[in-house]
């Protein structure tokens, strides 16, 4: 570890994704990417967790088809959500053969499980992990806020959870010279978008107490980790084409923006925020979208797409999660929050 | 990974730990081996969710005192607990200055925890790693179950929630030879507690769906891991001292012989539940103790104790966790249980 930062000389590859994205979500730029889009948020469940669940194993077991692999060729599933104790996670993997390693840094998941899963496989520890995560509004929003039903209103500085899921098939770079079957066609084996370092983040708490304000509690979680990024690795922003954070939202961007250039380290050109550029007409979500869904059906769909058409080349997909729970709220505390930094590019 | 299991070729070693006990917890085995004995189960604080977070607090601060190491020598914590968004293991992390990586599989966080510390010393990716966890009988009570202050009757297969936190703190072999202080009277440097192996559980769910029965609910999924690990392994049951489950209970613990015994792994001989031991009058708290902070408190102290003694030299760690919620039990759904497995031997 330098610093906080982990590399990965043995660049752990993306070799396919699987996502699927609600109704609302596919309506905007993840839409023509996704591999399913739902026309019913309940997608044929009675409840929106049993929903979410679904979407999730959808998810995982198409990035999985996708990648021209059977389940009984993956070593591990590492995945969390945002439901309390990670049942959408457990439920899925409960469907699957393979182990599963449950993870938690709220919408900070799906860095922490890229960031993970590459480790295994780096160090030849397994040949394929899937590293997934997923949201779904109805069930983030029960949970977290109030009953759907009291149809509360919902302040501007708020944002809407991502209904969708997630999930990538992460292998060892030398397993890709020699894939399984030879019924390839379709997976980019020859590509080479690999996850070259990851920078695990600390807790940082700024007193934030507002819980519909994730945007500005997290940000300087994603302002503490990112500047340490480029302190680890001796990099700086333009090495990047992409500095792509989770779920800031509209405001939460413009304050790491402002928080980044205090630390001197300029941002303004590539950074895009996923809850940002997640809906279509994002005024009617205030500040965009948020949830562990959102970064995972953003990256996986739309960017990953850019990626394997070597439209953008690098990226650095830092997910930021807010720790807090009703809980801690209803006693007082302020939002913890965390930030992981994964660097994702094309060889 | 041999099937679901992975071998740590550099035998990253536990070199110290750090133990909190509740008052009844202290009444028994680890009273004389944990690091500090509370009076008081809310530990100062004014609500239990606090208490149970200083507890873990106290846990890791302590494991880092314990090694004369000062907090700037840790590269990262890995934590969670069982309170929803493991705000434990989130605000504890608030506390400390190094990186932090939430995991989550209920009580059976502890091996997760150290299998994935292992992972990072093994490797090179990190030089001392925190892995701990924790819970609290009065905090888990009534997010699980009911409020406190309802005086439920406990059904005879229930278990008692161990109020307690646990912290180890794991480096890199070699590390161990060059000590970065003088000061390391205490610390068992030239000890050899290593981390050898770990096998990754898969999601098991047996249809149970009493909530207080996670005994019967847990022990097939540690029938699956145990069984897998000395498959993938090639061991036996008697290479170990001991195969020392986490929070089966008394129930628990026969169905586990039984099970392992019907798929050809007898454990008989060497088999103990860290519930089963953990307080004095078992019978008092019907199936013994359960709970993240079971196998916290008692392997971190009392078998940590009898590791550094040599009273025993080798003990298959095998944490079970159910990774049900208060929304998936309401909502009809059987426990999915998971178990992960540790080997730790002295060389």
């Amino acid at each position: 570890m330098q610093g906080q930062t982990v590399f990965f000389q043995n660049k752990p590859r993306i070799i396919a994704t699987g996502t699927i994205a609600g109704p609302k979500e596919a309506e905007g730029v993840v839409g023509k990417y996704a591999d399913k889009a739902l026309n019913d948020d309940m997608y044929g469940e009675d409840t929106y967790e049993k929903a979410e669940c679904k979407m999730l194993t959808y998810a995982v077991r198409r990035s999985i088809q996708n990648a021209r692999l059977e389940e009984k060729d993956i070593d591990l599933l590492i995945s969390g959500d945002l439901l309390n104790q990670i049942i959408s996670a457990s439920f899925t993997a409960r469907d699957f053969d393979f182990p599963f390693l449950g993870t938690y840094s709220a919408c900070a998941t799906l860095a922490e499980a890229f960031a993970l899963a590459a480790l295994f496989v780096n160090d030849g520890h397994a040949d394929r992990v899937v590293a997934a995560t997923g949201s779904h509004f109805s069930s983030a929003e029960r949970q977290y806020r109030y009953p759907l039903e009291l149809g509360n209103t919902r302040p501007p500085q708020s944002q809407w959870t991502v209904t969708g899921a997630g999930s990538a098939v992460i292998v060892r770079g030398n397993f890709c010279k020699t894939p399984p079957q030879k019924k390839t066609k379709g997976v980019d084996y020859e590509g080479k978008i690999a996850i070259t370092s990851a920078t695990f983040g600390r807790v940082v708490d700024f007193g934030v107490t507002d819980v519909n304000n994730m945007g500005a509690a997290m940000a300087p979680a994603a302002c503490d980790t990112i500047t340490r990024h480029f302190k680890d690795t001796g990099k700086k922003p333009s090495d990047y084409d992409l500095i792509l954070t989770g779920d800031l939202g509209a405001l939460g961007s413009r304050i790491l923006k402002h928080l980044t250039k205090q630390k001197g380290v300029d941002i303004q050109k590539n950074h895009v925020d996923c809850g940002e550029i997640v809906y279509k007409v994002i005024e009617d979500e205030f500040q965009g979208g948020s949830g562990a869904g959102c970064s995972a059906v953003v990256f996986n769909s739309y960017i990953f797409d850019k990626l394997k058409k070597r439209e953008i080349n690098s990226v650095l997909l830092c997910a930021t999660g807010a720790l807090l729970s009703t809980v801690s709220a209803g006693q007082g505390e302020s939002i913890p929050c965390i930030c992981h930094a994964v660097a994702i590019e094309n060889e």
